[in-house]
């Protein structure tokens, strides 16, 4: 499995809208001293992945695709003391040092020596091998073979899970809460995840899709919502005395989803949100201010929330990996894509 | 000084852009069970009553004013249980039940049976007598009598220290943290209190009035900074390492206000507002999303933290009287305004 040194590997870039290509590269090499280079076991395509393929102008040199992966250790650079060859790591999508304030408080995300790959043009994990920076701050390890039957809900610590529990982390979700979740994408069922872990009492998806609203249901979901726009507000205000939701947790990203989160929120509620933000403002205006509503949520810090989130993978507590309805072998990666972004497939695993 | 009932009382009315007028009145009744009818010891100017002050168009009948008030009660309804003829009290700015899940939850402002009073047609506290309803959830009892040294300070409990302390304690102000404070009125100059009571080290008040800062330092300002806009949020930035401060407390309401507040905030820092939003859009994009930040506060349950600032007045912990730096007479009240309104005064006391 392992190709020889000095060889090329397949990787996955984005030439343009549509235009996904697998090319040979040379095989990734240690550049700081804090780096490792990992074998990719699983991969996989993220919603994120979708913005640029739905539309970017055509590209002479394609940008390197993925950012959440689980793989085998297989070389380190001078100063990682944590990780040695052979280790089976998750690896968050942001590369966080794991030593500075902001990580000390659990915010890799702006940690003072962040990189980020995956987006860029450097090393990304939809391919054979990966270069990762800040390896000791940033991997976990995995007490499991490689081979092991939850290796598809534990790739989804590197994001997914982690960015649907944060949201719903940052509401501060209470035992006996009311939760909307909108967004039954991949992000949304992990928010629902997240909902129920933290003890919610009702969590109510919005969805009309039956396979993702089946499984939302399967993940705590106690209602769900296939109306949109004011008929979704009322429906949510039918199940929560006319006050509207504790918690709403946005897992969308688009004004139209920013609006009705507000709408649905009860006066001294948060809005978590976690979906990237298409939009540039929002409306928080004296109705807010008279309600006491909270916005909070950001890009999440995943690699706080894997020693959390992993045993109740490991306990089959949680199954994630079933937000995974498609299996594709990476030179197969664009039709992986393709079902995504038209909505025939929730979440694209990816196999070298 | 208790006029024959039957009589007429004073009370205070705005009729259009800087047209405040005292007029008699009839004396209030009890109409609702609830009620009671207060007499005035001493009431204020509120920086809120300026709005209209400032910009209305002339009105055949006045606006009653007033919303800040500590008086001696005179009557009670049939079912006001917890206070009698003769008792000494503060009324928070909002009438509330005391009983309903929101009021039980320390979120007042969203009372089931909420009543205001101050800015809309009927009784308000400019003014010799008022009625206010929900008497049993809404008055505290003062263990004083009415000509206690601390009366000016123990009348801001009913909004404007209640009020800045509600922007500290939405934006979870932690001991050992940086706060910013938007704002030299009243409000800000409350929120400078509030800060330093939740254990705050640096506090900056943004402010270019002398006798503002002044007082901002005696209350716990550490620093203040008398730029504005991208030079503010500079000196914010020198302040604090080049992170921004962990809270910034918005006791403005303007735009510029809110925009500032978001470019002065740490990556995970929150925003508390409590300026009564002047605007309807808050920026908040993917840069905000990225950097994890949280918008939070509103109009402040000021009932839920008498019985906690209270005590600091008593024992001279704090001294928010001070920012009382002009006493009229309630027929001289127009003069009050104008103080307030052209930034001559920071906050007007009124006797009747």
């Amino acid at each position: 499995m392992t190709p020889m040194k000095g060889t090329t590997l397949k990787a996955t870039f984005l030439f343009g809208t549509s235009d996904v290509r697998v090319l040979d590269i040379p095989e990734p090499t240690i550049v700081k001293p804090t780096d490792a280079i990992i074998r990719t076991v699983v991969a996989c395509v993220c919603g994120s992945d979708l913005w640029d393929y739905w539309n970017s102008a055509p590209k002479e040199t394609g940008i390197a695709k993925g950012h959440e992966v689980i793989g085998v250790v297989e070389a380190v650079g001078a100063s990682v003391k944590k990780f040695k060859t052979g280790d089976l790591v998750v690896v968050p999508f942001v590369a966080s040092c794991g030593e500075c304030d902001f990580c000390l408080r659990d915010q890799q995300t702006s940690c003072r020596k962040i990189e980020f790959f995956g987006h860029g043009g450097g090393g990304a994990c939809q391919a054979e091998f990966v270069r990762i920076p800040n390896a000791d701050g940033t991997f976990v390890k995995l007490p499991v073979a490689e081979n092991d039957r939850h290796m598809a809900s534990l790739l989804t610590l590197s994001d997914v899970l982690g960015t649907g529990f944060h949201a719903a982390k940052t509401a501060n979700v209470q035992p006996g809460e009311t939760v909307v979740v909108v967004g039954d994408g991949a992000v949304g069922l992990s928010a629902v995840i997240g909902a129920k872990k933290l003890g919610a009492e009702k969590i109510i998806l919005m969805s009309r899709h039956e396979s993702r609203s089946d499984l939302g249901r399967e993940y705590g979901a106690t209602h769900v919502i296939a109306e949109r726009d004011e008929a979704a507000v009322e429906a949510v205000k039918e199940l929560t005395n006319g006050d509207g939701a504790d918690k709403v947790l946005e897992a969308v990203g688009t004004q139209q989803a920013i609006d009705g989160a507000i709408a649905m929120v009860r006066a001294f509620g948060t809005i978590g949100r976690v979906g990237a933000a298409q939009y540039s403002n929002v409306p928080m205006d004296f109705s807010t201010i008279m309600r006491n509503i909270t916005m909070t949520g950001g890009v999440a810090p995943v690699r706080a929330y894997i020693e959390t989130l992993m045993p109740d993978i490991l306990n089959d507590k949680i199954n994630p990996g079933k937000m995974f309805d498609l299996e594709v072998s990476l030179s197969d990666i664009a039709s992986g894509y393709e079902a995504m972004a038209t909505r025939k497939a929730i979440k694209t695993l990816v196999r070298p």
